[in-house]
């Protein structure tokens, strides 16, 4: 393994799945839906299949899909996205990220990234011999968030590129308005690329919106939008994701794009365009569904000891361990199964300071409600 | 975009798919059928779906394509693979070669390949910061090989890595064991790992045998083996491939395969994993209808006037356009929509030296009999 490498070994949400299928283990590690998508998307899917959509595809995606997403950035953010050149199809928002870390970031360059993170960031920066900047997140009243102050320290001059995640994965954080002004004020003041990952886009609670950074003035024209298919559909195992982006940056991300992987699957492209257009509804009573469940976990999590941050968007609930009297999270994740049958992710694996999160653990609750029930029946007997 | 990318543009698949479409002529270019693989599978893919296999797959791959896949090399070739730690699911083997690449070469290293290549060699090879050295397959006694001296001046002090693809794209070239032992000499004398692309494994004619470089003396060991069900099962657009190599060669690939795009998707995994148990009837039935068609093609690129290269695997056939007294094949192919409605792929492209493969053209095989009978008929419009 090459040296830039060395310091990533199993993916946590692999080694953690891992660890729930050999233990028996409920896994509220890894986030993905123990419930599927939309019948009639995964409908779509089947038929695309047996009517013969088995080739590869055009290299930047099946046109129904990019004209879909162009409709629907429209729609919801009022951002107009032209199908033909500003929109490009990957193999889920992780081969986006990587395609784009890659293409923008010669070696030496500097990204700056929000810890904790999801882990594939600095990967990919570390994979383009790219060096990373963070910035931590830290609570204050109730939710995540950064000094601006140390987001400016983190800018110097070999500062290429910005990844921005919102609604933030694993803090729950929907970034304000005000903070993705922060934000945008450095990026047009230092002429950096934003890439954010909007693959939660739709999973926000109690009427907090999600406001793409491309909104903000001066933004869509340096700003690589990501968003995928698996958290809004629940359907985390197409691996279907997209870019928005002004013509140059799609084209920078493609060329690497079809090195990586050459084309995404085509008959998910199909069903997806399907979910954009005709499911939307059914994402509508998604988020309700995980809000009553954020609400269940987050109160289970609360009486069996736990110090509980209500996020506003994804299907993460961050808790803090040391209401319990323990510090590290990363030996209570492991020994959470044989102690209670339950897994759950360290979240101090996603800082690159990790002692800043030592006592954080992550819980995901996209779940049946007897899931959660049982989990926090078992987390019960911790305290 | 990054300088160590700026030499790579859209591939010329996706361009000449494009203008395929764009021109209504007749596609000869990307390599994929236009008849779908066994119902059966399709069959499983689509009940895969509705059964609720629509959320991440674990890291290494699903369990039964997995052990579908030891057993296949097995069965096969008499290699053992086992399938938890030695066998690893990937995004197409296109991945599997970018993941390779990436996780073995240093910047600065170099790796060896054979030209013409599959584009996305050599651009692995510049995403990783490595230097490509090419040695040349040229026709020799109407097939193309190398000269083992020439692949000898091409091993120096840096080099790490030789990338292997047999039955070769573009030319057909199914190497022979004594063109393998001078590969497996070399590897062993100068310590290199072997990358071999065996996508076309099955679709070998007139008896020749694919022989995985694995099975020679000392080779598994430092061997990554990657296939992949697109060519073999007809699916090319579900994009799901495997690596196979000893542990450390798989954990390694692996690290960064899992940030390149997390997973592959699930559906695919079953439907692929019946395949490798349930079709192999079916892939020797679609084999012998490829040698049927490569005769047929080949004969009506003759009598158009071309000098054709009989393969002995893939589905491409190789021709000389110099005794229709043209020079460049990137000319030719710009101007067949316009001149007869065909779309075919410049060779020369795949050089790192494209001036020794100038007047060479490709043209793909994999179609309905009707289809390659308009082409030639088109074709034959141009002597
Ligand atoms: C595991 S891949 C994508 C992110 C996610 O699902 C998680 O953070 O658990
Ligand atoms: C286009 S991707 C894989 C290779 C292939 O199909 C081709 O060479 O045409």
């Amino acid at each position: 393994l090459v040296a830039r490498m060395r310091g990533f070994g199993t993916t946590i949400f692999a080694e953690m799945s891992a660890l729930a299928v050999r233990t028996g283990s409920i896994n509220l590690g890894q986030g993905f839906p123990d419930t599927d998508g939309p019948a009639a998307m995964l409908e779509r899917a089947a038929s695309a299949v047996r009517e013969g959509h088995n080739q590869y595809p055009p290299g930047p995606g099946v046109p129904e899909l990019r004209q879909a997403v162009s409709e629907h950035r429209k729609e919801h953010y009022g951002l107009a996205y032209d199908p033909d050149g500003e929109i490009l199809v990957t193999v889920g928002a992780t081969e986006a990220v990587a395609a784009s870390v890659l293409a923008l970031c010669e070696p030496g360059d500097e990204v700056i990234a929000f810890e904790p993170y999801y882990d594939s960031y600095a990967a990919a920066i570390a994979l383009a011999g790219a060096v990373l900047r963070p910035v931590t997140l830290r609570p204050d009243g109730g939710r995540f968030t950064f000094d601006p102050a140390e987001l400016r320290a983190a800018a110097g001059p070999r500062t290429r590129a910005i990844l921005v995640n919102s609604p933030h994965n694993p803090t729950g954080t929907v970034l304000t308005r005000a903070e993705l002004s922060e934000i945008a004020d450095l990026c047009r003041e230092r002429d950096l690329v934003a890439v954010t990952d909007e693959v939660y886009e739709h999973l926000t609670f109690d009427g907090v919106e999600h406001v793409p950074l491309a909104t903000l003035p001066g933004m869509r024209e340096r700003t690589v939008t990501i968003s995928s298919a698996g958290k809004t559909f629940s359907v985390t195992g197409w691996k279907t994701g997209w870019v928005c982006a002004p013509p140059e940056l799609v084209r920078a991300v493609q060329t690497v794009k079809q090195f990586l992987t050459f084309t995404a699957a085509a008959p998910w492209q199909l069903a997806v365009a399907h979910g954009l257009r005709h499911e939307m509804e059914w994402v509508a009573a998604l988020r309700d569904g995980l809000q009553a469940k954020r609400d269940r976990l987050g109160a289970g999590l609360a009486a069996a000891g736990f110090d509980v941050y209500r996020p506003a968007g994804t299907y993460f609930v961050q808790a803090d361990i040391r209401p319990l009297g323990l510090a590290d999270g990363l030996v209570l994740t492991r020994d959470l199964p044989s102690l209670a049958g339950v897994v759950a992710i360290p979240t101090q694996v996603f800082y690159a300071r990790p002692e800043r999160g030592a006592h954080f653990v992550r819980f995901a609750f996209c779940k049946k409600d007897e899931v959660i029930d049982e989990a926090v029946h078992r987390l019960t007997r911790l305290g």
